[in-house]
């Protein structure tokens, strides 16, 4: 292999296919990138068996072959090359890897590209494809409620349910579940499937265009892949039955509010440092005379409260959470205003945009004692 | 004590101060931060008894009076208010602080103020002042040399000797030393001390104004004081005899060359990245026909190499540094070009600006057997 690219667009495709290398890899030559030059390409891959990245970029190819080298070190030296451009050379029976950039000149040991687990293009059993705002949305939106408790894998991913012409991404960790949903003019087809919450952390990475661009995405049993742009993406499905969600989201509220979300976040995140050093990191709201009563104690630090006005339509109501489950929502919520739907003390409460039932956010509230 | 303050400026005092405040203090009080009232300021004081830090503000004072209360979430509460100002009360026998801003009420458990150890102007023997900039000049070039190695605590400071109208600041970790020094139109007196390097990072740390000001210094046989603008900031001094360094500067070198700062500094820190993982993180020098030609090799990842052009006048010199002793020194050199004096493979080096003497910077090279 023998090759000339241009250093930032490699130093690029590194940063993005380097997440995928294990800083405590399951075998040696996890801890490599493995690099393929043919045609006008030079791709890169990174794998840790669970989720597989894949960057293409450009390259004067004059020699074609692959490699494999330590993704660290590659990684560090190429980005600090002083040149414009980086020639790559390797030769199959030297076992190094040529680095030549300006007047800086490398050479790294590199790994036996044969033994490197090539990911191969998958063959899913349905193939649709998703403009990547509307993919980051629905990502965005339901990711953030994934548990990271490994002992319950189900939880720890996103339920993504195509039904015909709509998609629904869902997420739990059993005390709140958010879910988002989109509807297509034409039928997509019939899938359920559980994605790893770290497949979806990347999506939202590295999907930044500001042009909408299609997603390709296949899915197969126990696969799936995400296509644009240079890059691809497979990650392993979680196996199991993910929760029936619906019945959890209460049909209707019998008291209703609008605040302003910011307003509303930033006076969580303040009470809520007080409540942070307990278990439950607990904050109680009042909802009566159009205000919203935040407060929180902790008889070892002292106690907060603060007034919000809101638009209060039904009984008063007097109810406590778990503070960082309002402010991970609030993050999310792209709306001026939100709404919150109230039941009954122990009873779960929804969280919404101002105009948008595609999103929802449940969640259920702690029990107190004051 | 009850008063209204800016909450910015609060903010920012707190910030300075609780650097001092001790992640795991030594007694529960040193975890707070001592507030005074009286007049129209605000005077804010954290110490871990190695350093003092003190900073005032102007302050509407309704009743004085003086309190201490947790660093720690003082500090987060106040930073996350909502309004402009911030009101403080606090009665003797309730051990409860109020804060209040805009519509966010906080209450925190106080300490006991007559506990706090608070810290008093130091009675010096030495009362001298240099403008912030200067002093900053002296520090920055000096104290990255000093050692962390707390078993021989002189090398963990910064020497400071005024000798008449001269005010020489040196360090050494016993590998390199740097030494810069300024001259006064007039005498200040006569000082020998070892100063913590900690202290003066904080200094550095705070003088930022962009117009000079004065900074007092303060002296006694035990302590230093530093105060400007609105801070005050006192610190032990180290015990014990610095070395005398002078001896170490050799007098003249065979070898003498001039090459540009910037692209010396980015070829080391690239050529290191070889180095990095072996236990001395060699790099070698070659100095011949006007090019400096930088290696670095390890079996067990790879090597590297660079040219950067150079002026040499003098003989032919291969030379091994330490890379991390060389990228300290290239980072506080203010000026384009750098000057490196050699003289055997094995003796001293020297690294100075271009035309100040005021400032040098001497590295014992590392003994290889390539």
């Amino acid at each position: 292999m023998k090759i000339t690219c241009n250093k930032n667009e490699l130093t690029n495709a590194l940063q993005i296919v380097a997440r995928a290398v294990a800083t405590k890899p399951q075998t040696p030559i996890l801890s490599g990138i493995y690099l393929r030059a043919e045609g006008t390409t030079l791709e890169l891959q990174a794998t840790n068996y669970e989720i597989g990245l894949v960057a293409r970029i450009e390259a004067d190819i004059e020699e074609p072959g692959e490699l494999t080298v330590g993704g660290r070190y590659f990684q560090e030296v190429v980005r600090k090359l002083p040149g414009e451009n980086v020639k790559l050379a390797c030769t199959a029976d030297e076992k190094i890897v040529h680095i030549e950039s300006a007047m800086a000149k490398f050479t790294l040991l590199s790994m036996n590209a044969a033994e490197f687990p090539t990911i191969q293009p998958l063959e899913g059993n349905l193939d649709f494809a998703i403009k990547d705002n509307i993919l980051r949305d629905l990502i965005k939106k339901t990711v953030f409620a994934c548990s990271t408790d490994e002992a319950r894998p189900v939880f720890t991913g996103c339920s993504l349910e195509v039904t015909e012409n709509k998609v629904t991404m869902a997420a739990t960790n059993t005390h709140r579940l958010s879910v988002k949903s989109e509807t297509f003019d034409q039928s997509i087809g019939n899938i359920k499937v559980i994605i790893p919450s770290r497949i979806l952390q990347e999506l939202l990475h590295n999907m930044s265009s500001d042009i909408p661009t299609d997603v390709k995405i296949s899915c197969s049993y126990n696969q799936i892949s995400f296509s644009f742009d240079n890059l691809y993406m497979t990650s392993r499905l979680i196996e199991g039955q993910f929760p029936n969600y619906r019945g959890v989201i209460p049909p209707d509220f019998a008291t209703h509010v609008k605040t302003d979300t910011a307003a509303f976040a930033a006076a969580v995140d303040r009470i809520s440092l007080i409540a942070r050093a307990g278990v439950y990191n607990t904050i109680k709201l009042e909802f009566a005379d159009n205000q919203i009563h935040i407060t929180s104690n902790n008889p070892e630090i002292g106690n907060a409260e603060e007034y919000i006005p809101a638009e209060i339509d039904g009984p008063d109501i007097a109810i406590a959470f778990n503070a960082q489950y309002i402010i991970d929502v609030l993050k999310n919520i792209d709306s001026k205003t939100c709404r919150i739907g109230l039941n009954q003390p122990l009873s779960p409460a929804s969280i919404q945009e101002e105009d948008d039932d595609s999103f929802v956010y449940i969640v259920t509230p702690v029990r107190t004692n004051h």
